[in-house]
């Protein structure tokens, strides 16, 4: 993730405005700490527990890439728009709906720990152990302050997405574009869980689908979108960046999967050990079953005792069975994809610069 | 429940407009119904069980008394307001967010069955075990879907209101309403969580706060405020209403308190022995609990196999020791005290004739 994000903090003089932009991301930190900081305050008159939810939730959306806000904010600035209070709001709320789908997504996954600190869930349950409550409750205590944590977010994303100061058609527009990113983002993790509680059998199509809903359509095609809604796209032009969106959000989360398994750990932060252990079902896992390596694979993949040396034996074997080149091969083609895709009338040069720049940073991530 | 509906329904001639409140739920049921079509049909790209995760949302929105939408509709026309588009709109999301609350609500509770019918989380378990899924994974998926179920409708409830076509100050009035309510009905939730897993002591103030934060803010204050901020009530109306509708609300679920272990199940359709399978931390326990009949009734409370005659010696024992005389005189002190905060010149008269009306519906309701 850090070449991908190192490219968009550093874009090429005269492409954009990048003090617009970076201004934009600090001012939507500055929106968030003051969202929470007026959550909790207000939470006082209703328990400490209560209180800690919010606190805790606030920690949940530290330490996050603001990957989000910052498509929505190039977005706009490169297409000439303002990076105003309507902007910030809009990004700010796609992040507080990101923060909203971690929560529960831990939950879904039965997760306590995340970024390598316990998790909401993971905190609130501890506490609970710690003042003699039971496994099994204080289990159910980390459960529902997830859920509701989450819950919080979600809602507090979309009203913050109903009360822009916008004319009426752009935040029916934006409310569009945020209905649709949290539509398709619960079909996406329905199918994670079917594949992972065995319903839903394991084929290359069903993950790819999978990855494209759970993933790609908040993450990358709905912030994009939202910030030409903003700088007052038309329609031929939504439906380009739609399309793009689209194979970009599955060449990144593919390039993710990637760096799950081949990753430097000390680069990116994120565990080459822990997708493995889980069983996690990427496109990875999905190609390796066609192959004959598949039983000597699957004998190891999703073992809790799984340690580094299997991860790297597993890894090995991923790499010879051609999953690895298969994985690498499909991002190079969406990228391809996307990128002709931007070869539109619709689309004005400074954006398709920006946004090709952007595909770009999917490839050779692994470095 | 019936009562308290039934006096809505046949207001006394001359005192309100019966056909625009009764023609606009009717009204509500359609615009429930057209967004469920909508969405089902949307998500028919999505996999079968994300649109039967749709069908089943729907289905869980069926059968509601639709108590919420009547609040708004009513206070509307009392205040002289139209029921137009914006006030049927605002009426549906709180019924869709009533929804979004039970959805979640029952996989905290771990329940699998609502009005004696499987509930969304137990129709996906079940189907799932028909699959030859194990029962572990199998509870799994119906969670995990009752929980994205939950999201889809928080969502579309706030984006309604988001999408309002009314004036901007309306808009953002209705949307600080909203977030009161869900962010109060989260602190209720999460303190009733803690009495159930024995992290918070049960005492009445603890479990009268829980009552009054969980159910009585979006349920009975939201839904009244809400309408008269549509029909332009100014910030001293909303206020007494605001004091009204938190007095209301908590008689209202004290009464639904008693209904669950002294009510007619015939005509209540509410079990007089869940509560008590349960050992849900109502009022009534709370009271129970500082007398001398405690350890009786603690001894039963809450047992899986409690069976109805069980029930029915416990509701004695509750009735012998006090508490249900002290919650009949809680319910009839809390509508004293609304009926009280309605005598103030803010209140027009044709309003406040409505809302007395309605305070008394709690009283009475064992019949």
């Amino acid at each position: 993730m850090t070449r991908f994000d190192s490219r968009i903090d550093r874009p090429e003089a005269g492409r954009t405005a990048p003090a617009d932009v970076e201004g934009g991301l600090a001012a939507v930190d500055g929106r968030i700490a003051a969202f929470f900081a007026e959550r909790i305050g207000a939470s006082a008159g209703y328990g400490d527990d209560y209180q800690r939810l919010w606190t805790s939730a606030r920690a949940a959306s530290d330490g996050g890439k603001r990957m989000r806000p910052r498509f929505v904010l190039s977005t706009v600035a490169a297409l000439g728009g303002d990076i105003d209070a309507a902007a910030i709001d809009t990004a700010t709320a796609f992040e507080l709906l990101h923060t909203a789908f971690l929560l529960h997504d831990d939950v879904i996954d039965g997760d306590t720990v995340r970024r390598g600190r316990p998790n909401l869930s993971g905190e609130f349950a501890a506490d609970a152990t710690a003042h003699g409550v039971a496994r099994g409750p204080a289990r159910l205590w980390g459960e529902s302050a997830s859920i509701l944590a989450g819950d919080l977010l979600l809602h507090a994303a979309t009203a913050l997405v109903g009360r822009l100061d916008v004319r009426a058609p752009v935040r029916e527009r934006l409310l569009d574009v945020l209905d649709h990113s949290v539509v398709v983002t619960a079909a996406g993790e329905l199918a994670d869980v079917g594949l992972a509680v065995g319903l839903t059998p394991l084929s290359l199509p069903e993950v790819l689908g999978m990855t494209e809903r759970k993933t790609a359509a908040y993450s990358v095609a709905g912030p994009i979108l939202a910030g030409a809604v903003l700088a007052g796209a038309d329609d031929a032009l939504l439906s380009v960046l739609a399309e793009y969106g689209r194979l970009v959000g599955i060449a990144f989360q593919l390039g993710d999967d990637l760096l799950g398994v081949y990753g430097d750990q000390q680069r990116t932060g994120k565990s080459v050990v822990s997708d493995l252990r889980e069983g996690k079902k990427t496109t990875l896992i999905a190609f390796a079953r066609s192959t004959d390596e598949w039983p000597q694979i699957e004998a190891r993949l999703g073992r809790e005792d799984l340690g580094p040396s299997d991860a790297a034996e597993l890894a090995a074997a991923l790499e010879a069975c051609g999953a690895r080149r298969f994985v690498e091969r499909l991002v190079a083609d969406q990228v391809e994809q996307a990128v002709e895709a931007l070869d539109s009338p619709h689309v004005p040069s400074l954006l398709a610069a920006e946004l090709r720049a952007l595909a770009a940073t999917c490839i050779g991530r692994l470095g």
